[in-house]
């Protein structure tokens, strides 16, 4: 994903950004709004790395920034967390505290505005390519008014940033002024992302195998061995076929799941249960990978039918 | 929650089960449908322990676990999942099936049938303690007269059990004929349970503790750093409060969640921002203990205050 080299990820946990850095990686920025009890381990990264970077969207993290000053003559690299519209984290674009809060920053001792970070995750909302490239465009014009803005205030702030997998899957020409983009599901994708329009369904590559393990035949149901535990509730059974795409049987829906327990049945007619014996297995297509990749302890990678590698992920914080 | 006794549990997941067995427990039932690709570990736990226990609804696991006779004089110790109107795993109680089923295993050399397990899953649709109870005493006449029905065919079969935390939160008087039950989230208890009415606001012993990361005044939100990634969706924010209760404010919604952000927002009026400052905590009872549980690599146990233990919890099948 990073074609060989070790450096420019972007992380959500400073869990994943210490696994990197243990790693062999650099330039790390923990693109998450500053929690202020990590600003110590934070220092940390920083005093350590080439480069880490962190985010903030308020003065009150800046604040908490400078009171704990670097070691080893580094400054902190901040980048600005803009709202674009998005509606979750960040200083809305079209406010005046977005232009005095990278003041701020950039007038503050021991601290460099390196960014400005967008994300456009209101792209989940789209359905189709025209929608996406509709809100990848407008994400990227506020932005890069915003970069003029700067400029034009004499604010040195050499980086900007947009996201999404959606709109990086389907970028318009403008986001080549960016310095950078941060797409995250599309390592996987998954079946949301197929009902976006961000990928096609040979892009998805995660999968959860499941297990038949009962037949009741009074309820025109089978159970399979997969729960939430191993799939999360994600899309809420949104899809035509449920929690889930069970490959290779668009007639299939999962239907509900309890922690370990999973229930199939026929979209229409009555289920050929000769198909489906006790103990055979079902491939699932994952409504959010990244929901169903938390759930599991262990992730085998696989090539032409062998597994090839395991892996094992960063959890907690 | 054994009362100091290291006998008699109940698993869902094979892993627990060896979890249990690596620290010393015995008289493990592992209740869940048996998946025929956990015969040949089944078999190593019925070897080592004194009772290992597992759970069929169907002929065809029974023909499983016969083609893998046991070691060392041992019998597989088998419990019939008789399904009691739960609908989800079981063998209908109703159906000449199950008796068939229970006259198979008791006939099968190298088998014992040990105990007919119902799940009554279906008392979480209940609402108070009398449709609670209802669902309680629906179950117990089933498996007791299912029982009846076994010593009148002449089938030897010492134990039976019915369970989910609501109808062992509110046990109807009949439930005394049975050999046990066998609840799992009253360990805890969470948000869902209470809503069903099978315990006390005070009753409730999880929590997840969050942080205040962002202000957002044009929207009349906070953002908090709790996502899914530490919550779970589960009750898909049918609370009156979203997707978990925010103790000592019941003024406050948990109005959505992504993977690491969590928006609240007044349920009426306008947020009083001096009573959350950046940085601040927040403390959030669970919509389902059972799935955020799930969501943490580790349990920060406490007694007046102080912490005193960490759990790790077993993950994986």
């Amino acid at each position: 994903m990073t074609a060989g080299t070790r450096r420019c990820i972007v992380v959500s946990t400073l869990a994943e950004a210490f696994f990197y850095a243990d790693h062999g990686f650099d330039d790390i920025l923990y693109a998450y709004p500053l929690p202020f009890d990590k600003v110590a381990r934070c220092a940390d990264l920083s005093e350590r790395l080439t480069l880490f970077h962190v985010l903030v969207d308020n003065i009150t993290a800046l604040e908490e920034l400078k009171k704990w000053p670097l070691k080893r003559g580094k400054n902190w690299h901040v980048w600005l967390k803009l709202d674009c519209a998005n509606g979750r984290a960040g200083v809305l674009h079209s406010e005046p505290a977005a232009l005095q809060l990278a003041l701020a920053i950039s007038e503050s001792p021991g601290v460099e505005l390196t960014g400005v970070y967008s994300h456009c995750g209101n792209t989940y909302s789209c359905s189709g390519e025209e929608e996406i490239r509709a809100v990848a465009q407008k994400t990227t014009n506020f932005t890069l008014q915003f970069m003029e803005k700067l400029q034009a205030n004499g604010i040195h702030c050499p980086r900007s940033s947009i996201g999404s997998t959606p709109s990086c899957s389907h970028p318009v020409p403008d986001m080549a002024q960016l310095s950078e983009v941060h797409p995250g599901n599309y390592v996987f994708y998954d079946a949301q992302q197929l009902m976006i329009g961000s990928c096609k369904l040979e892009d998805v590559a995660v999968r959860v195998i499941t297990r038949v393990i009962g037949h009741y035949h009074h309820r025109n149901q089978m159970l399979v061995d997969c729960g939430w535990a191993a799939l999360s509730l994600e899309g809420g059974g949104r899809l035509p076929t449920g929690y889930a795409i069970i490959e290779g049987h668009p007639d299939l829906k999962l239907l509900s799941m309890t922690q370990e327990h999973g229930r199939i049945e026929p979209i229409s007619g009555k289920l050929d249960y000769e198909k489906f014996p006790l103990g055979s297995l079902l491939t699932l297509i994952p409504y959010h990978a990244c929901a169903t990749a938390m759930m599991h302890p262990v992730y085998f990678i696989h090539s032409d039918g062998v597994v090839v590698d395991t892996w094992t992920p960063t959890r907690g914080w």
